[in-house]
């Protein structure tokens, strides 16, 4: 018998029939005798109709009435998913983030978790119930309701699995689990097994979007295993988890790529202390995030900075940046919205020399020119023309033999 | 200055457009100077919505969850409203059931109120805090979620009023204020200015569908003064408040009709200790409300027993009385849903008499036969054929001087 914590996005609960089936599918890992808590999103579309009634109101509404309201679609699917349990015959019991309580700070509309008292969730699982709780919300010091974010539900369901100490956080959603790289572009983008929280860190945040960047980053702090599965069969999915011994024998885990960004070059900047920072401190107050930085080295006291920004914040970068390159005498701003971000992802890499060369020379092999390249122990992204994205990231697939058909060992 | 309540009901905050409206009347308010705490309901058609899906998920949907569901119409609403007050400047904070609290018992789908704290609504309103709280909704004394039943907003505001001893509870609906009997049946009918608790209680109960009859007597308990107005214009409504030596000198207040009765009689039952109760027992027991009964005098040691019931229990009634008539060894039973319940209503009948009889020669002068007659002390309500209701009602407004150019006095 194990404690169960599960999870099941917008998709899995957006109507009233896939809600029956998720019953279905609590009632079975219930009835195999598991402790089961459950955590929901809004029903698909939900969320969305919420937020555009607030911007109907208001263009910014307050934060604190916005969460009032948008935390109402986990609220209705809580209530649906229970009685329809009861309806089956199973104990089963909703729990809003206030009632937990979920303890969040008073950052509203992207609050964070600070504690979640496990003891009347506890109390009723010992009385035999299943337990639904509303992902994506929590209450703050001053009993306030809060939001997390999108995608929320998924930090949600691996905290309530760390405070519970549950064995498994099981994530459904409506793929199998992890690939190696997109399905869409790779036909035999095989299931990973098992991947490390830090690799899954690296995929979540360079484009691959299975699973929430603050829901890794909870589960690897506090050791939750999270098993991603999909809500619409039995298929096992894939484990994130600690590393082990195991992973370290694969060289590369997958292939992410992100062409949501935008490159800005600054050329012929005078090569002095404090020219990074005054470049980029206004990009900071701006809220914008600047991903990849590449300084070259300085000739004749002169250097070229280029860096990436989100295409959302291209333009206003591109504004801002102007203005700071006329104040330190840079010679030029040139910019490109067409790149992709291509990487590599593995802690194999950590142990093993020569994948960022293997890598280099597979795009050179098929004539793609690398812009910039950054590196980190686990993982390498080069800048490309965004034209070759599908390409690259089919041949890297096949070089590192990621593919379905392949089994990669050293 | 003065603390008002405002109450707002599913149609005056149906759209966004509604909302805005709704702001800028409780904006006035609070600019000429008052305190305001205002309570809305769910938006028109929501809580329809919200009921639709949980009878989607079981026919019998769980109370407990049932709460969890409905009760997130009036959330939505209240967090809007704020973001709009504040979007016009105003501070504006609202309050789920739950965090003012407003306790009530444990009765999911119909909890009474027990008791409001006021203190977190006071400190706000002190810091010039405008108040919006959801109507509707409650806490158990565990922390669950409970809501009043349908209407209940009128009773949670009436409620808020007496915990704050607000000066004044303006409920705001569709129409001007509560008039002398049914506008669409008499074309003059008239605006009371004034109406006393028993008399609108009355008037509710008797089919005027202006204000919850739950909510009228908690004002009369707790002496709070409704001002019942529209939300679409700024005339005067009417006041709803204790009884005073002027209301007296009025005879008549209103005339109510109700066509939601069925009739049925029992004839030939032998005269007997116990037959009434076992006629009626069974009735409770299928929980049907039984209206006016009505036994005539025995003679022979045999007696009849006439009696109503809401339409809606019409058939299960008749099924039910049947099987008891034949135990009793009643002779018949008859049966009759075109029937009709017309009421005069006035707190003047206790000190005048005359009143009734000058309804049942009204009523004989323009042929309608009386079939059923009950009396209270402020009431006459008779059971007429359903096809002359419009007829009696214009007769009865017109003989007792009811009409918009009338002015009746004595």
């Amino acid at each position: 018998m194990a404690l169960v914590v599960q999870k099941y996005g917008g998709t899995s609960v957006g109507t009233v029939e896939r809600i029956r089936n998720v019953a279905r599918r609590v009632a079975k890992t219930y009835d195999e005798g598991n402790d089961v808590v459950v955590i929901v999103s809004a029903m698909a579309g939900e969320t969305n109709r919420l937020v555009a009634l607030t911007r109907e109101i208001c263009e910014f509404p307050n934060e604190r009435e916005y969460d009032v309201v948008v935390s109402t679609g986990e609220q209705v699917t809580i209530g649906l998913l229970a009685m329809c349990l009861q309806s089956m015959g199973y104990a089963a019991k909703s729990y809003l983030g206030s009632q937990i309580p979920v303890r969040t700070d008073a950052v509203h509309a992207k609050a964070r978790i600070d504690s979640i008292d496990d003891a009347r969730v506890r109390h009723d699982l010992d009385a035999g119930s299943i337990i639904i709780v509303a992902g994506f919300q929590g209450i703050d010091p001053d009993g306030n309701i809060t939001t997390l974010g999108r995608g929320g539900s998924d930090t949600s369901a691996v905290a309530m699995a760390a405070a519970l100490k549950a064995d498994v956080c099981e994530i459904y959603t409506d793929v199998d689990g992890v690939y190696t790289t997109d399905p869409r572009i790779v036909d035999n983008a095989s299931k990973i097994e098992k991947i490390s929280y830090d690799e899954m860190l690296e995929m979540a945040s360079l484009g691959a979007k299975v699973l929430q960047i603050r829901s890794v980053e909870f589960a690897k702090k506090y050791g939750v295993v999270i098993h991603v599965r999909s809500s619409f069969n039995d298929h096992q999915g894939t484990l994130v988890t600690k590393e082990d011994a195991d992973m370290e024998t694969v060289l590369v885990s997958g292939i992410a790529y992100n062409k949501d960004e935008a490159k800005i070059s600054v050329l012929g900047v005078p090569d002095k202390p404090g020219i990074a920072s005054q470049l980029f401190t206004p990009l900071a107050h701006a809220n914008i995030t600047v991903d990849m930085i590449i300084q070259n080295v300085s000739s004749d006291g002169i250097t070229d900075m280029t860096f990436t920004v989100p295409k959302g914040d291209y333009r206003k970068a591109l504004q801002i940046v102007g203005e700071s390159a006329r104040e330190i005498g840079a010679a030029e701003v040139r910019s490109d919205e067409a790149i992709s971000k291509i990487s590599i992802i593995g802690v194999g890499m950590r142990s093993h020399s020569g994948v960022a060369s293997k890598m280099f020379q597979v795009l050179a092999q098929e004539g793609v020119n690398i812009q910039m390249i950054s590196t980190s122990e686990i993982k390498v992204s080069c800048i490309i023309d965004a034209k070759y994205t599908e390409l690259a990231v089919r041949v890297l697939h096949e070089a590192f033999g990621l593919g379905a058909e392949d089994v990669q060992q050293e």
